[in-house]
């Protein structure tokens, strides 16, 4: 048995056990783990320092190293908070979402239950470890992690107490927490199909790309962000200068940041100028289509370039934008359901009904109305610690949260009901079908 | 562009208009095809025959012949009774289970919504396209079909009605459903994943694992149907036999039916004889450890068997069923995690404290207390139509109907809200996320 094999395989039994227990006993688990981080601090912070030391010896660059610092001011402190406000949240295991009577004391439930062995693959910043550890084990599912080699000694220190802790002082058995430590091994373990359920990796596209064609395993994650702002021909020039360059500016390395811009052709050629303007102001270089480089003479052609072929599939990740005209809503809603990666894509408009048919007709997992498309976010959305945002279309879609680790069972409860005695089943007796 | 590109890219554009479309349009279009069935159900059956001919002519079984045979007694009309019993359905687009006011003017809905083009393969009954192009079509979901060769004079017909009567009657687009016809243009879609979001096999386990191995598309269904029943030491013999018996021999070659049965090694020795004595006279074959076999030497040994290697990670899909010995519930749910396919599993015991351990710890679709396992089926569980029955972990699980077609989408109405000046974003405002 390879050691990949081997760790899915303690992982899944860990889930079998992990599964039968109650949510006092999982929340009381992730209070222990809270209490022995707080308890080793120093002996994790000293750790950190290490990572610190190496990486400032290695030349990396100064904002990496800054988010390796778990010393920084309240970091710890709210890491810990973040694993006592998963544990108050409401067991989101055995969620009863429909119930029916099949028959007389034949009753159907379907409730809601955890997903099993998750492997999740993240970057660097230490803390990370924490909130996943937390939300794993709050929804009952087994978790691999494997974390940014940047932060291995401080990584190495908390599984280690992680771990120890579970095994000593709770019913959750030590292997539904595992670390992994090379790349060889994250490899083996997309190959382990008949173990893990579910990848969920949180890292550069490039990342993303190259588990998906490596695994059968289901992914949940984006491989892109092409997020896009059609403003209609109705609207408030204003509300729309503001969504523009704040989806734009606000972030633009984000996954949720606009990365392009479909303009209505009956826009007045002033509010045009004063659109773009705005955003070559924030410094912003836009690329642009002849139809609206021609309305754009007045201003400062450093910022203007020409679209070429693959403008209007690309993520820029940086202070460009590709902008062009649309005729209409139904044009724009075509454009963006062929060229956008279905992450997020907002309606600037003071007409309602054309928003209703934007955010009906688009099929991205967030449809905005007049607001900056950088609100895709779990934070933002309420859902407190995220394990991600879903570009997938099964499944959880969207900033994911706890609930987007679950899954659903369903439950006959009978009385030595056979299927031979009903109709279609080679008997008479009728199903009732009635909801309880 | 090869053919199957144009026909999944057809589709895609299609599925953008049929998101817009609102419940009594997608109904509408559901009566209109009806009614076009039902006026050239001459013209259907007379193809019906030709199928049925060249089926006689290729010496294909008499029990395929029957499936195919679309004049069987009531077969069209209540085939036809099923279009409208799905346009009568509530409309599954549009459901709000989400509604969070993030701050003043600024609500987040999570909103049901289609999961967008469908590849569904499947066998030779002529009616199921009927059934699935209901469900499409309802579910607001374009499909792509690709039904049994044997059938296919009646599936071009009825196609040929169904985009005939889309395009001249209604406002769903032609497009929105296709059926193709070679074997090798299913090769080809499968590598469209950017145009198809889910394919559904509905054929051999052969056919569904080929499928699996060849696409990146998110498949839904299940290769293996290993099922188990586990009998707890406090049952009741009459249900434990009664259990057992319908679940192996009610109908073997379903994907529902029994295929491991777990005994608790305390059950008393007369017990076991009477039930292993009554799958054997239902003429089961019972493969059999030594243990198992040691308690067996007064019943008929011809249909005793020693287990193999494999005995218990296979789908006989015949009148066979492995038997051993597990010492608790405990042992029964390490057991059936591991070695089943996690389709469903059955406890029989009088004991409800066991039951509900037995439920909570399985990981599989079903989880089943004191019933047969043949109750796995989208028209027992009162779904109307199913399109398969899935084993995935991650969106629809056990049978699906409409509700499993479904997918969902953040919707985001604001008033020109800017992430730059909330808390996280570099400004001040807090979110109240308040439920609405």
């Amino acid at each position: 048995m390879s050691g990949a094999e081997t760790i899915a395989k303690d992982a899944n039994a860990a889930f079998s056990v992990l599964k039968t227990l109650i949510n006092e006993e999982r929340s009381f688990a992730l209070q222990k783990i809270h209490d022995s981080l707080r308890a080793h601090k120093d002996l994790i912070l000293e750790s950190n320092r290490i990572d610190m030391k190496n990486a400032a010896d290695n030349n990396l660059s100064s904002s990496l190293i800054k988010r390796l610092d778990l010393s920084n001011s309240g970091k710890f402190d709210s890491m810990l908070q973040g694993i006592l406000d998963v544990a108050k949240l409401e067991d989101p295991v055995g969620k009863v979402t429909l119930a029916r009577q099949l028959d007389e004391g034949l009753n159907l439930y379907r409730v809601s239950a955890p997903i099993g062995v998750l492997l999740i693959i993240f970057e660097s910043r230490p803390e990370v470890i924490a909130n996943i550890t937390a939300l794993a084990i709050k929804s009952g599912n087994s978790a691999i992690l494997k974390g940014g080699k940047e932060s291995y000694q401080t990584f190495k220190i908390m599984s280690d107490i992680v771990n120890k802790t579970l095994q000593q002082e709770t019913k959750v058995p030590e292997a539904a927490v595992q670390l992994i430590q090379s790349r060889e091994e994250v490899g083996d373990l997309l190959l382990q199909d008949k173990y893990i359920d579910l990848v969920i990796p949180r890292g550069s596209n490039e990342l993303v790309r190259n588990i998906k064609a490596n695994t059968k395993i289901p992914v949940m994650g984006h491989a892109d962000g092409i997020c896009s702002i059609y403003v209609d021909d109705d609207y408030d020039i204003v509300k729309a200068v503001r969504v523009i360059v704040d989806s734009k500016t606000n972030y633009p390395a984000g996954c949720n940041a606009v990365e392009q811009l479909l303009l209505n052709d009956k826009i007045d050629d002033n509010d045009i100028i004063y659109m773009i303007g705005a955003l070559i102001d924030a410094k912003v270089t836009v690329h642009v289509t002849p139809e609206v480089k021609s309305k754009l003479t007045t201003l400062d052609q450093e910022y203007i370039k020409d679209t070429v072929e693959d403008s209007f599939d690309k993520e820029y990740l940086s202070f460009d934008i590709s902008v062009k005209f649309v005729e209409s809503v139904k044009d724009a809603i075509k454009h963006i359901n062929i060229h956008s990666s279905k992450h997020t894509e907002s309606i600037v408009t003071e007409n309602k009904e054309r928003a209703d048919v934007f955010m009906k007709g688009i099929d991205s997992a967030g449809v905005y109305w007049n607001c900056s498309t950088r609100f895709a976010d779990g934070f933002r959305y309420g859902f407190g610690t995220e394990v991600g945002i879903s570009t997938n279309k099964i499944h959880a879609r969207g900033p994911v949260g706890l609930e987007g680790l679950m899954s659903y069972q369903y439950q006959l409860r009978g009385d030595g009901h056979i299927v031979g005695e009903y109709v279609g089943g080679g008997g008479e007796k009728e199903f009732h079908h009635k909801d309880l």
